[in-house]
């Protein structure tokens, strides 16, 4: 039994429409509560004002990048269809970020405000807020793909769109993430240390710069991320299946990705309506409740769908591979990273002897968490190779892995909403009762983040991996022979990009901060009275350093990102690019696991001795984990996460550029 | 014009007899010298018994391991010569070990002696002591290939001798790694932190264990990895021109590298007979002349060989390649980890603002400096590569660093006589003077150590890449395809492998600190007396725990590194494995690089703001450079050097199974 081909467009379509109205409804509702009294106002539209500019000024640098690129691509590839598509990526993964951060600082005040009645409310707020992002991203996504293609009917022309969409995911996630930590540390290096100040204190010139660093870091940094990944491997198993099955429209096999999109997307709308909390202990079940229905629905789904398409389940079979991968690395993410486990407290327990154990076992802990989330990948893409008859198996086992975007981005701006919503409720002198309710609903959203963090690299790296395929069928190269000495040159150059890439946002993180120090320091010492909270400090200079500081530094990893694949690929040939792209993909999964783990290890030991453990708050162990966690820092929320849109960059110039490469190469 | 294929072997031999019989006449000299009062000698003879006893256990372990593989060698691969040859292999790596220690523990407390007379005298007694590490590594290496082949006439054979290199270096490397920091460490924990005693200080029961340390571990583990480096290398260079030039033993290109190893031994005699220095300011650039000289020297022999054996240059110019990588490896490692270069200095100025920014500026310095190490050893594979006329001429590369071995060790081997004649003089109380002699000796011993590490790191690099090379022609596998879904994941698990190796190396140190610990809280708790000098601790005990946790602790990744291969092997084939390897050999470099570097940074930081820089020994900045010097003590003597025996290990078993795993695989 076959359905007819119009059906299966008109359900992605239907499917990323439903979204989008979902995310509207879910703003509208958002926008209905209650914003509070004025000072609430007043912190909130500071943040909102901060988010705004530093938005703009990326998307101003964007833009001027992204038309210069356009006319690049458009004269290089003699293609200017491929230079809209270019753009049209690269603006509707704005756009997504863009709403998100929208809903956001105003979801975070309408938390606080809903705080003051119930957590029930708050909670429900904050996913509500949450959930906008997730929707828009998928939503636009899976819009932008499905439309696309009916109207161009070739996938390779949706490389251009990939490629646009890639281009905002590494500003976003390398300019976000020097942002939010360079505005954190700076804040808490004068805050803390130096004025003895507490966290989210309104006489610390930074604070707002550093409310709304969460934003651009875990909200548009992630939408971003996810937005990338989540088209171009629809676009890679598109690719795959153009070749292997048939270089139609018409093709089932090429349509299939944007119906398992469509299918998770309503599912993950059903799913989304039962995440609910009336108490503290409930709002991480919750969460991962939504997730697990949203992901048994759209197995079922996937199911029926294989079954009207095909008559067979080999597809299936590959889907449920992506979405098992999809729970192992959530689950082992959780396993290393939550305060109730042992990774955590063994930690914990090594502050104290000093920071130096803390160091050295949370680097361990870190390296030692990559096992089970690379042999899940590896098994995984054995598996559905094997079940889906080749890579484009993997393709399908990333495209339903990536389906669950939607439901994860929505639970990941959950935390920055919630974050925000303490931030503000401590600046504005609420009740404390209030802050009982925004700490609870906080504490989950280092969970959260730590869980979708794992998600975002385990998905970019089969996403990668798809992608490395469909350049095989580009590039007709059918071996890349590891022997060929060109290969071995380009693995290692790709082997290295990572370590390259991590140690300049590591040291970006490290200038924007002393950048943010020197001004905090000044405005304590110009402005008088700032220290007794008689005189307001000037939030938007510090912002606006923030701004600067990360534009500035994404300069030299962006121009390497974009440049390595280009010269070896001219130098020396296809091959030897495609073992760039290999080599990168292998350590920058690696690296982004070790890193990301190992932060959020240490800033939950720390959260952990904090809980009373240990001696608790002040104690000597509580020091030494409280470097640990300024460590971790950049590993989990700068470098770590950057690598992501670093491998799948790559993949992407590679894939533009593949046929002037094939055409042109020195050796 | 040729030479006889007879005056070559001849030259092989003398090399390796002038090298040995050098050996001999600097142990004499050695011995030769006073070896101080009662109360030195006491202590040099404590050591002594402490090393002894490290080695003989370390070795009776390894006895047993070695007849049981054996055994699993001559059944498995029907070959009681390949076995025989093993058990050299492993014999005569461990004698060199034995050699080294033995002369190192005894050249100690001469240097000691020597100080008191001059500088000159002191630094003498010291190198012609690491002089004997280095030449009867060397020789005995060249000398066993040489009699080896001349003997069984088939490079296929070696591969057994070149496993049993590799499997002492496994253990001496991680064993020793483990002991000496664990040692260190738990040393350091308990006396300078809690008891606030000095370094060296001989109350402090883990001092003799400290000491035994530096020589396990510099000594002992060095000369087995640059053992196994050296012999595997030329090794794979002869199985290499056994297929492309001429099964048979008088093929020239087969005999080469043995000629190039003769000719740089003899060079390398007439270099360290040039390293005198009578001031401090004159000790590095003593040793550096001997190197550069030994290296320049050399050159001009391959030029001379090159031209006698074949007419033309190619393999000159692949060796030369070799020697320049050396050069570039060696200025980069001393660029970053030199206290009068700007790194170190800003990783102390870090300091200033707490640990946490100088842990993360050192590991983004460690990330950073692996940039031009790694291009200079793909360029340098490459222009061998082109030059040599394939990967026998990156074979003739790294014969032609590894050649550097005899001198490289002797400066090597300095470093922990140096060290420990300060330790002796310290608890024996000698006059002043003597410490203002060893203190800069010692102080030199930091460089010499970082410098030769980033060589044992490269030039395993090229030896990996040359048996990489091996195992195509041994596996008649001309395709190693990334396209191949078993080869990525043979990448993955190959890439995947140093991080869990790190993660076990460094939690293994954690573990052997914390039983030292306990035991030396316990004799101060128990011994009355001990803290007031009254009473003498019990060091064999400490020195016995450190034994103990050492072969305890690397059984877990010993055997991770032999199964890994053999599993991915004979599960998923030889192209499986191939891709194992490679994926090894790109993360192992990249983060055996890292770590050595980092970690010798921080070490420097400590030590530039101990000589009286921002603030000085004891201020904040102080305190925060002792914890980056504490975390990067496993990363550069335990988990960094411990990734050089593991990708050459698990090449060499891949060599081995090779022929097994080709024929019986799953899939």
């Amino acid at each position: 039994m076959a359905v007819a081909v119009s059906t299966l467009y008109v359900l992605a379509f239907a499917g990323s429409i439903v979204a989008l109205l979902f995310a509207l409804l879910s703003t509208m509702k958002v926008l209905r509560q209650d914003s509070g009294n004025e000072s609430m106002r007043q912190i909130s539209s500071a943040i909102r004002e901060g988010a705004v500019a530093y938005l703009n000024r990326q998307y101003k640098t964007v833009a001027v990048i992204t038309f210069i690129l356009a006319v690049v691509i458009a004269v290089a590839l003699k293609s200017y269809v491929l230079a809209i598509a270019f753009v049209l990526g690269a603006f509707l993964s704005a756009l997504a970020g863009y709403i998100g951060m929208m809903v956001s600082v105003r979801a975070n005040v309408r938390t606080a405000q809903a705080a003051t009645r119930s957590l029930k409310d708050a909670f429900d707020v904050a996913f509500t807020g949450g959930s906008v992002t997730g929707f828009a991203v998928a939503g636009l996504g899976l819009l932008g793909v499905s439309v696309l293609f009916l109207i161009l009917k070739d996938p390779h022309l949706l490389i251009g769109f990939g490629f646009g969409a890639s281009l905002i995911s590494l500003f976003a996630r390398v300019g976000g993430g020097i942002y939010t930590k360079g505005a954190d540390v700076g804040a808490d290096l004068v805050g803390k240390v130096e004025k003895n100040i507490p966290e989210d204190d309104p006489r610390n010139p930074a604070v707002i710069a550093d409310n709304v660093g969460d934003n651009v870091g875990d909200c548009a940094g992630m939408a971003a991320d996810l937005f990338e990944s989540y088209i171009v491997t629809i676009i890679a198993a598109m690719l795959l299946a153009w070749t292997a099955f048939g270089a139609s429209p018409a093709t089932n096999e090429i349509i299939l990705p944007l119906v398992l999109g469509a299918v998770a997307l309503l599912a993950s709308v059903i799913g989304s309506l039962f995440v609910k909390a009336s108490d503290a202990s409930r709002i991480w079940p919750a969460l991962n409740n939504g997730i697990l229905i949203s992901a048994g629905l759209s197995a079922v789904g996937f199911f029926i769908v294989n079954k009207l398409m095909f008559g067979h389940y080999k597809y299936f079979l590959s889907a449920i591979v992506g979405l098992a991968v999809t729970v192992v690395i959530g689950y082992v993410t959780e396993y290393y990273t939550s305060t109730s486990r042992k990774p955590v407290q063994q930690i914990a327990e090594s502050a104290k002897t000093g920071p130096a154990t803390v160091i050295i076992l949370g680097v361990a802990k870190g390296m030692e968490s990559t096992l089970v989330p690379v042999l899940a990948i590896i098994v995984g893409a054995f598996l559905a190779f094997t079940f889906g008859g080749g890579f484009y198996g993997v393709a399908i086992a990333a495209t339903a892995m990536l389906a669950m975007t939607a439901i994860i981005v929505a639970v990941d701006a959950y935390g920055p909403i919630t974050d925000n919503a303490g931030g503000i409720a401590e600046m504005s002198k609420m009740p404390e009762s209030v802050r009982k309710i925004t700490d609870p609903l906080d504490a989950v959203g280092n969970t959260t983040k730590a869980v979708t963090k794992g998600f975002a690299i385990g998905s970019a790296g089969l996403a990668a991996l798809s992608l490395f395929a469909a350049y095989r069928d580009i590039t007709h190269t059918t071996v890349i022979n590891i022997y060929d000495v060109r290969v071995v040159v380009g693995l290692f150059v790709g082997g290295l990009l990572p370590f390259i890439f991590s140690s300049l946002t590591m040291r970006a993180v490290s200038n924007a901060a002393m950048g943010m120090v020197a001004e905090v320091r000044r405005q304590f010492r110009e402005i008088p009275g700032l220290m007794k909270g008689k005189a307001k400090p000037d939030y938007a200079r510090c912002v606006d350093i923030s701004t600067k500081a990360a534009m500035k530094e994404l300069v030299l990893p962006g121009v390497i990102a974009v440049a390595s694949p280009l010269i070896i690929g001219f130098v020396l040939g296809p091959e030897a690019l495609g073992g760039l792209l290999a080599g990168a993909i292998v350590t920058g999964l690696l690296l982004a696991i070790t890193m990301t783990t190992a932060g959020a290890a240490w800033d939950n030991s720390k959260k952990y001795i904090e809980a009373g453990n240990l001696g608790g708050k002040g104690s000597d162990a509580h020091k030494a984990a409280v470097v640990g966690d300024t460590v971790g820092d950049p590993f989990k929320d700068t470098s770590g996460p950057a690598l992501n849109p670093l491998i799948k960059v790559l993949n992407t110039i590679a894939l533009l550029a593949a046929t002037l490469i094939v055409a042109h190469h020195l050796f």
